[in-house]
């Protein structure tokens, strides 16, 4: 035990002038020698925070590699800022190390960290570094702007409404099926490219930021699908008061998930409501669908719309070819 | 191992809903029903970002009360805050709670933590909670506001300007030794209420929030000291390349760390490298020291001037009555 930061700060110091200034080449980040950063927010525009972290053994294996827990740690916050229609400002990050890992991690570690910081301009403006004897851990708190008052709430999702969803779903919780059990791949019939597709969704998210502002300006509500589609879009309508009815056929699914799925139909289950797709959902008027889709198509993303919002009290429902509504076995298994 | 989220969301979102949506009465935080918060900051005014964190075990007892816990997480980075000048605008809660923790800590953590909120005037606005299987950890990102180019860097300390620290050095390093052996309580000579003052004092900083504003006009520089006098005075003088030169027997300390002095001179040491004190150290020109004096009084803090600021190369000494620079066994004890 020992006091907050104690008198190990200048071995702190080092380690943090070693590997994280590099990093902080925004001007607020005042090269991470003082208390805080500093940074203006545009005139006009609301601020967004979000935060949200990984640790080892619970979000990620302990044997991935550094440069994927680094962009895994960033993207998902990004992919909330994403979600909201803002954009990025920067981020502080928490790490907490363990005093087994080696120099190498945490250099390869910060390298990845700055080039998604670099690529999604989202600079690194501060944090905090300890040593645990527990698990590796990586919090971030992110930052960005939107127009005054045009923050995308998930709550305002609206009955007659499009259900727009970006990118693929379910390939991160398949993607996991795999690293669990590498024979999988045998089983499902993938090709080499189809592993390595299914493998890197879970790794590293591609969060749609190149989105945001057509977001804004297309969608009345969304969010980002974090939790597996089938348990975010109910937050979705438990927070909006409204019913949606998704057509499961619809939902856009890679060339990898068809082919799993062609192979074992239960794999609907975890495709539809693993976590970690780091997709857009998005309530969109039917008119405004198609301006989306350019604007998406401009940024090399696709979008799909899976189905329809109705006046209702809460409830999202996922029918099947012959208009069934699937029941999940497991729609919400609980860890807590 | 599973998915970044995967499905235990509605659990989660029971947890949140129980224990921390009663804190979120800000509008901004959306009843953390959403993917981020959003707030305005006040126009001309740059934003503060600051994060810190503790760790069952490296930074609290893991029998330390969970009031304390929450009150010590938050008041850290309000501390940060204070030393830059900036009026806390809310902050973010990052929380790994570990399987075995009790409803009741987490009940009496939150409420402490929403008692605190509301003193400091800085409202929760989101965050992440997880069950880890390693220990219980506690991250905070706290932000405010400081008129635009405001900010009171660290830095900026000055040749020819006083030497100030509000309230006393040393107390939560001896409250910490009194945590690992009671015995020294009476080894001390201390009285109950003494032993309690320096427990206090480590479970619970009193951050110097209040002290903002005047800070702000009165200082050229300052740093909150959370690594020990010796160890963050020799960090200002190498940030800003100046060198200072302390008085020790001008150094604030309480009653209850003089009567242990008192009793062992070696505790000198303990008392100004220790961490924790959350005070402020600033750089203040002699003109301004009894404008700044008068500000804290109004607000029941003390400041005292304990050396001064030279040209210099960044070196801090501390010297006695003798004039004699004092050799300090540990300045800089490393823990990485």
């Amino acid at each position: 035990m020992r006091p907050r930061r104690s008198s190990e700060a200048s071995a702190e110091d080092r380690l943090i002038a070693r590997h994280f200034r590099p990093l902080a080449t925004h001007p607020g980040a005042l090269g991470l020698i003082d208390d805080a950063a500093a940074i203006a927010v545009p005139a006009g525009h609301d601020l967004v925070l979000t935060a949200d972290g990984v640790i080892a053994g619970v979000h990620f294996f302990p044997d991935d590699p550094p440069e994927t827990v680094a962009r895994k740690a960033l993207r998902i916050n990004l992919s909330d800022l994403a979600a909201k229609g803002a954009r990025p400002l920067g981020f502080l990050l928490s790490i907490a190390l363990t005093r087994e890992l080696a120099d190498d991690w945490l250099r390869r570690f910060t390298r990845a960290l700055g080039a998604d910081a670099k690529k999604f301009g989202c600079p690194l403006l501060g944090g905090d570094t300890d040593r645990t004897p527990g698990l590796v851990s990586v919090n971030i708190a992110a930052f960005g702007a939107v127009p005054r008052g045009t923050l995308v709430r998930r709550d305002r999702a609206r009955a007659g409404d499009r259900i727009v969803v970006t990118g693929s779903i379910g390939d991160a919780a398949l993607g996991v099926m795999l690293r669990r059990d590498p024979d999988m791949a045998r089983r499902w019939g993938l090709d080499r490219a189809m592993r390595t597709h299914l493998e890197r969704r879970y790794l590293v998210p591609q969060p749609r930021n190149a989105l945001a502002q057509a977001l804004r300006r297309a969608a009345h509500g969304a969010m980002d699908v974090s939790d597996g589609l089938v348990g975010d879009l109910a937050k979705m309508c438990r927070a909006a008061g409204v019913d949606a009815s998704v057509e499961i056929a619809r939902v856009p699914l890679s060339r990898a998930a068809r082919a799993a799925l062609a192979a074992d139909a239960a794999l609907i289950e975890p495709i539809l409501t693993g976590g970690d797709d780091y997709e857009l959902l998005a309530s969109v008027p039917a008119r405004k669908v198609a301006a989306l889709r350019k604007a998406a198509r401009a940024v090399g993303i696709t979008i799909t719309d899976i189905g329809d919002f109705a006046a209702g009290n809460g409830k999202a429902r996922f029918v099947d070819a012959q208009g069934r509504a699937h029941k999940f076995v497991r729609p919400s298994y609980s860890h807590f």
